[in-house]
């Protein structure tokens, strides 16, 4: 059996990442493939204990360093549990938002790029994915759509100044640049159909 | 105000740690010190959280990598909320268990010493003791004695067979050698009094 690919959608929060999950997952589908939509942090039974540390409790209930360390023992158990096993039987995981979330949230302040990249290393070997998916909408629209969210930003992470999110989409930027074969940057404005329309084919040469 | 000091005790199962940290505490409040008793994995509340996931589950809950990393999560919340704070106010913290068992214990296996030093520097800025004692029992005294308490051996950490033991053992002894201004080596076969009797002089340089 064919080993599966391993897609991650990232993007700042109102990018619309899993909405076009589920948009990709089904088409994908209709094509015969086996898909197993997943996210992060979380995945996992381990990561999903995990999650609940990183999101519940004030802001201050864990350090920058506390929390790098958390959001990589999830990603190892996610990795380890679920995404290498489901790639193993030949299907393709979709993971909303992978390492490139704490490279670009985790890794701009205390902890340098390196240390997240190294936490990596350490954790899960270093496994990438085969597609990186960067959803890119206007800070203001992005805002706009997760003002319409009940409470969700209100949590220990998506909580923070329009300054911080600034920094996060250009670190994504910077990434994209860095690793041009893996990442694709799409125009995620528009409707929901339209984005699906411009992420399919940034698949194709990823087909069986 | 003067810092108080950090000072850890280390060694396999059975070398009796905890009974020396509660004599040693003692001595040390005779002298009107401040002392602050706490063990790791834990010693905060976030820490505790991550003991708790830890300790419980099967054997294979956690991989060898995500268990290293929330070793060093709970060892930076350690360090963050509860070691810093009590040294500034100029308490003395005694830890059962530091650094150096995730060294000995998980630096041995598919992750290296390097590897685990790397968390630690990420975690806790490198953060160590002022003064190490390890506890050296023979491994078959340490057998007799971890086998006349009930269960505690049978938790995920202390179900390992006697070669793992070994090997914590030799990784302690190596430490110890590279280390030698931090590392005291303490026969601690014999009484518990004449252990401590052992211990206390092993920080007379550090008083105040």
């Amino acid at each position: 059996m064919t080993q599966g690919r391993f897609i991650t959608l990232e993007g700042g929060e109102g990018a619309g990442k899993s909405t076009q999950i589920r948009a990709l997952a089904a088409a994908l589908r209709a094509r015969g493939i086996t898909v197993v939509e997943t996210r992060e942090p979380g995945g996992s039974e381990g990561a999903e204990a995990i999650r609940t540390l990183l999101l519940t409790g004030g802001a201050d209930r864990w350090s920058a360093r506390a929390e790098a360390l958390l959001f990589a023992a999830a990603r190892a158990d996610h990795v380890e549990k679920t995404i290498r096993p489901a790639l193993a039987r030949g299907a393709w995981v979709i993971s909303d938002r992978f390492l490139d979330s704490s490279r670009a949230y985790q890794g701009q302040g205390e902890l340098t790029d390196a240390d997240i990249v190294a936490l990596h290393r350490i954790g899960s070997e270093g496994f990438l994915p085969d597609r990186t998916l960067l959803l890119n909408v206007g800070l203001s629209e992005a805002n706009e759509r997760t003002r319409k969210r009940d409470g969700e930003l209100t949590d220990r992470i998506g909580g923070r100044n329009i300054e911080f999110h600034r920094g996060v989409s250009r670190a994504f930027a910077h990434m994209a640049r860095d690793e041009p074969a893996r990442f694709r940057i799409i125009d995620a404005t528009g409707s929901p159909d339209a984005v699906t329309a411009r992420l399919l084919p940034q698949l194709f040469d990823l087909l069986p």
